[in-house]
């Protein structure tokens, strides 16, 4: 028996919380490895959505403790796609999960892979009557035997971090003299994170400080930059660095999304404002479509 | 290094289970201080809605565990509202949550607040790209450092609980010769939560023991008095002294507040029933509306 | 003082995430006995749904840590209804909540009751307004109790495992020449789980081993046999052998339920193919109603 080397779990998933699939992951990981804490890091990504639950995994990893990252996103469960695990930092944690991209951009976001196992060892998976619920069967038992210190090559062969599945996370993009961006997240307060940094607006000339346009679907309207939500006056759209560091779109105590008909995946165009200052002082109480002549 | 205070946190937002922002603060906790375990009192309050949130904290303080209660409900982060610790019980708990309201219901449940500081020590903070999440850059380090030792008042300086924002908790009154009373809370099977405890019925009359007019947005209903749900018939409308000791609108199996049109902040009069028994035995099968005479 | 003998409550409601039930249940159990890790096997269970419930159990129970189960869906708080508490396997678990069927299809799963005694003791149970809400004030203290080494029959007079209630599993029917089944469950992702295993299909011929009829309110569209969803074409429906080794309604990446019209309870034939092999190959892009002939 080797010594306990992880005593955290930390565990994202699409299961959500209407049936008992994270339940019994956490049963089978109290039955294997009894000193380990799971922590719930979420299970509300969308189902079979690999992307949103990678984009969820690289926002939080830097936040998690040290130890094991289980992440189960798998529509492919069953078929040849691989079970992973994924050693960072020289061993400081290892990442658990199906090979389709959903760990990519974490590990990327923590420098990369120092190992990669394929989840392959029948001595270290529990026996099931069919391969569909592999987050039990497979991922749980490995990241358990992880904490209780079995060596990442008992769980399976080496395999080259080269030819693992990536994620994709969308860069902006030049578009009419402005940045063609992307939703990535809509939370549940309705503030829709773009995959644009607050550094990437200075190409859009110094009014970008202080206001942006922002075009949906060919409406155009005029965001202000706001630090905090209550320092926009009531239906006033805003653009904030959020807490990741990211720009979102927002309002004081109000859905962004839902006022701008946003989901993540939609694209967004951001644009100088008008220099003569058409729309840069939208009226309080309605996040008024304005019509935006293109800077001279 | 100071010796471990707390072992427990009891954490309470209107963060929702969709995102990772319960998961985020958890790992911060268990970074931080992993000997804590964290109890999630409820983390479904209503976005933004301080109000709700502050009473179910009132509801649930005197069940929690010694320790830190952690409570974020939080729309002006980053605005000028204030980070709080409140002391209670000379010590044998503190609560922190920002100074809205949220945390004076239940400060006052448990006797009042024995010392107050405001957080703002700079090295108890994680650092952060904008002040927008507050529960994990700013609430939970402090709840985390309070469980390792840290005194209270390393986290900031002092402050005169008579600043603090208080809790808005509607009282009954009298109206129409009954009470005019609030729903406080609906919950998950549709029970109706009241401002109003079951000894104020007595000024309703004697027969207040069995039966009570209800009136909702001018249709009156009999309710009659119940100690379980399944004490009704099907379709009876019963007021029964719920869980924490109010009274609530209550159907057997089904929801009240669905059937009665309810939500929380609704105004509900409660009347006595007609001396000469109009209503007063409604038939099995429905809640049905009755006409009200008024009483003497 | 008793020593500690179990350390796990793995936790089971229809509580819900909404409100705080689930946290004041935890808050009871971590203040009577900190020793104790609760695990939430799941509080999604449809309000008031003791047969939903009674099934999550029995599925989930061969995996939950050795220790106390603490159950709780109860339409009939306050009632005559018992509060009990189920020793299993000799004393390896004890299970513990209404009788009212919600347990007993676990406590089958298990090899039956060792013993069992009604939850009466008056010094075991917190003091309570009124009896609406026996999850925290009689469940959650004889579990927590039993974790601190209460002896069993301390928590009450023993009953005869024989007068409590029993849960209700629908059995298979034949029915017009194959198997009337029912739905038991339908999970996050709309696979539809049957009350049918795969030997059961051996009766409706050989050819159901790839290929078989299903007959939903009156639409009869054939189902090709699957090992996992990802081997499905889209839009092709699938009989796969779920996680628990029962039949399920399956789709790849889409909701089998939605698509069959399907929810918890409702009936499903499954047929023959016709033998000539008519509807034997939907094509790929939707799940084709197809009119079946009977077999010979």
């Amino acid at each position: 028996m080797s010594a306990p080397r992880f005593s955290t779990i930390s565990f994202l998933s699409d299961y959500g919380h209407a049936d008992e699939f994270v339940g019994v992951v956490h049963s089978v990981i109290r039955t294997l490895a009894p000193h380990v804490a799971v922590v719930d890091v979420g299970h509300g990504v969308p189902a079979h959505d690999v992307r949103a639950g990678g984009l969820q995994l690289a926002r939080t990893v830097q936040y998690l403790a040290p130890g094991v990252v289980l992440a189960v996103v798998d529509p492919g469960v069953g078929t040849a796609r691989r079970g992973i695990a994924v050693e960072v930092g020289d061993g400081a944690s290892v990442l658990v999960g199906p090979d389709n991209g959903l760990l990519a951009p974490a590990v990327a976001m923590v420098g990369g892979a120092t190992r990669v196992v394929e989840l392959t060892s029948p001595t270290h998976r529990l026996e099931a009557p069919g391969p569909t619920f592999d987050g039990r069967d497979v991922f749980a038992p490995a990241a358990a035997h992880l904490c209780l210190g079995v060596p990442l090559d008992e769980l399976g062969p080496e395999v080259d971090a080269a030819t693992l599945r990536p994620g994709l996370v969308p860069l902006p993009q030049p578009e009419d003299g402005g940045l063609g961006a992307e939703v990535l997240w809509v939370d549940r307060y309705g503030n829709a994170q773009l995959n644009v940094g607050p550094d990437e607006l200075d190409e859009l000339g110094p009014e970008a400080a202080e206001v942006v346009a922002v075009r949906v679907e060919g409406t155009t309207r005029t965001a202000r930059r706001a630090r905090a939500y209550g320092d926009l006056a009531p239906g006033v759209l805003g653009l904030a660095v959020d807490s990741y560091g990211l720009l979102a779109l927002v309002l004081d105590r109000r859905s962004a999304a839902a006022e701008l008909g946003l989901a993540a995946g939609d694209g967004v165009t951001l644009l100088p404002v008008d220099e003569d200052g058409a729309g840069a002082e939208p009226s309080p109480g309605a996040a008024q479509p304005v019509e935006l002549r293109r800077r001279g």
